[in-house]
């Protein structure tokens, strides 16, 4: 038998992901070897401070400061620093000096992909992030390789753990948001500032690598709209689960043509109702899954662990691995197609079904006076329940009244609203919700 | 712009997905054009009667009965006829030529594979599959590439979408499996002749490439156990949903110790319970999913179209661009490793939980009979639940005994059940099916 080649890898970071990641480089060294075709030896970790307490017992001598040194003496690096900088400067200096990177940094990609992607062609070597969107679950290569001949039309992703797991939490147990939270930032779910994960940052740095690889286009991460969950109630999720619904926080990718009749694609986060019977709604806790639909595959979907460090560590070796077998076989690394040029559209252009709960007074003739105005700005009603309440202590009636419309435009959704709250029947308007997957 | 280079491609076979792949590469040229770097060209269609009636509406000048010549003058070849002969010798001939080739015939490759993989080897291009196992779901390139930094432990496919429909109708109307069957056949899901469907031979077929790849060894069709569906009766669906369960059909490839203490992998066909809330059990109709289980990715789920001329098109043509894109990148082609050298193991090897159901004398003292029987034949008995049913013509009581074993072997139950018949106080065994997912 040959000597078989050894590739130098070094790690930049050693957190939750990064810590897992050595642990399996050194655990499982041969069996990687076996399936790569070369020995894969971890040269060295870079962090902050090398006495810091890691979750793994790694050897000592691996850890330095030197993150430049090390990554420059490397056939393959391994950013898991996250962060901009000195993350951004590290991926360069690597791709500059022909080895392939992988990395799970969803911040940098979504502000700076289009500046990575051109380093790493012109050097013609491999920049590999499936761990950045939904963990464990391999999402990119298929939609990059596997649907690379077919057209995707729609991506609805629940693609944050922490908030799925509070809306999962509000929907199993009635809590209130401000509870959930608290709960999941004791189980570790959520952390001790939350805001990136609840306000929908997180789901957003995603959408817009989602929508870049399946509408082969560039987007940025200011053309994607973003709402977060901390404003949904636990009335809202009430009565979404009494119509038959689970409210989600969706990252959603959807080709579109705008008011003007131009093609493009709309891309946004936002809490979102979806009918129970969705495979989407059956994704609990702080689980995962990506919804695509595509002319020809249909609809497609993917589940799985989006966090974690052995869930993430597994899909940051499934790039590693895949990059090292390209070393060995020789030949140009294989990058995303950007030849579709789709322009981004506004969230004015998307047209979604949107569910409407409204506090009106119990009145005769509300219900027509309220469909009328619907009518009036376009939006046509799908279905509308009233239930009366009787204070008993007053003796006061007054009904809640659920709308869920079809599909409208962001504008005449918000006109129709704005109309609505101006009638002297309307007491409040309760919440406003966009629908996914009738 | 440089002029892009054309790549000539070979189609064998026009039946449901043939026709929809030459669709494809007439109808969206440009944009597979865009995405692959080179443009192309489908050279010609081989078929037995270039008159024969076709689904989609193709040139005529593209119709040949010479599949040699054909194949001879291809870059990339697109083999959709199916069948043992002459499928295999025209891969062989295209592969020896040095053209990548593209195929979805499973039966093939689970009794022919290897001669093929090794072809594909020595000539340095690949071969691709995508469209043998679950229709349009990408689920082999993620398990050869997405997880080849793991160690997938176990596999558990719905890869048959005939089966899985019969079985959902079952489920949802109480209907016998020859209605249902019946059904499926008007609605054009199942053949005229369904053997291969409902004895489970396709998704052996299936579970045989699975298993191969998920454990970096080649297994033959010899090595799966398989057992169809005819024999699950409408009262074995109406007990296991009155447990809590639903049947399905699973393909199955797991990592096991036999009793000699020999590591391999048990790979195998059957009529299996699954909880209700188990991801799999979601999957109605004709729908295929695949759920595997890895070390470090935990649990991942893959859903979508089994079946269907335009959804496995979309599989063909994206193993087709990935193929092509790297014709145009230059560098050999990756083929799977099986370097796992991992023993199949026979289904006595095979623990799992077992539900069992019993027509039993109504007289004091048989339950503890039986659970005394199981305990000395080694088998743990998890749930153990008793109806009476009083014939009121005759006036006379029986009872039926449903049980759930703990994970038990094979040959443990197997003689369980020999012995538990020989009690006089047994009308009849009921059903003996396999548990997974508890």
């Amino acid at each position: 038998m040959t000597e078989m080649r050894t590739l130098k890898v070094a790690l930049l970071g050693c957190g939750n992901v990064g810590a897992q990641v050595a642990r399996i480089l050194i655990e499982d060294a041969d069996a990687l070897a076996a399936r790569t075709g070369a020995r894969l030896q971890l040269s060295g970790i870079a962090v902050r401070n090398v006495n810091a307490r890691r979750d793994v017992d790694l050897p000592q001598e691996l850890f330095t400061t030197d993150a430049d040194t090390l990554v420059k003496d490397a056939d393959l690096v391994i950013e898991l620093m996250g962060g901009i900088e000195p993350a951004r400067s590290l991926i360069v200096t690597a791709l500059r000096n022909g080895a392939c990177v992988v990395t799970g940094n969803k911040a940098l990609l979504a502000q700076d992909g289009p500046t990575l992607y051109e380093e790493a062609d012109k050097a013609g070597v491999q920049l590999s992030y499936e761990a950045a969107v939904a963990g464990a679950i391999p999402i990119l290569r298929p939609i990059r390789d596997s649907l690379a001949g077919d057209r995707i039309t729609k991506v609805l992703g629940i693609v944050n753990g922490t908030t799925n797991f509070i809306l999962d939490q509000m929907d199993t147990t009635g809590a209130q948001f401000a509870d959930a939270l608290a709960e999941a930032q004791r189980l570790g779910y959520a952390e001790a500032d939350p805001t990136a994960d609840v306000e929908g940052h997180d789901a957003a740095a995603k959408a817009t690598i989602l929508a870049s690889l399946s509408f082969h286009t560039r987007f940025a991460l200011e053309n994607v709209y973003c709402e977060g969950i901390s404003s949904v109630s636990a009335a809202d999720i009430a009565a979404a689960k009494d119509a038959g619904f689970v409210i989600k926080l969706l990252a959603i990718a959807e080709k579109l043509t705008d008011a003007d009749g131009n093609d493009g694609v709309s891309v946004r986060v936002h809490p979102t109702l979806l009918p129970r019977e969705h495979p989407l709604a059956a994704v609990h806790g702080a689980f995962n899954a990506v919804f695509i639909e595509a002319e020809n595959a249909g609809e497609l979907m993917f589940y799985g662990q989006g966090a974690g460090g052995t869930p993430t560590a597994s899909a940051v070796l499934g790039d590693l691995v895949s990059a090292a077998r390209r070393i060995v076989l020789g030949g140009p690394g294989r990058t995303e197609t950007t030849t579709g040029h789709v322009p981004a559209l506004g969230i004015e252009a998307a047209t979604t079904s949107y569910y409407i709960g409204l506090d009106v007074a119990d009145q005769p003739g509300v219900l027509a006076r309220i469909a009328q105005l619907f009518a009036e700005h376009g939006v046509s009603i799908e279905i509308m329940r009233q239930t009366i309440h009787t204070d008993t202590a007053s003796n006061v009636e007054s009904a809640e009244l659920r709308i869920v419309t079809h599909r409208a435009s962001e504008a005449a959704l918000a006109a129709t609203v704005e109309a609505v709250k101006g009638l002297d029947v309307i007491n409040s308007v309760t919440s406003v919700l966009r629908v996914e997957g009738v």
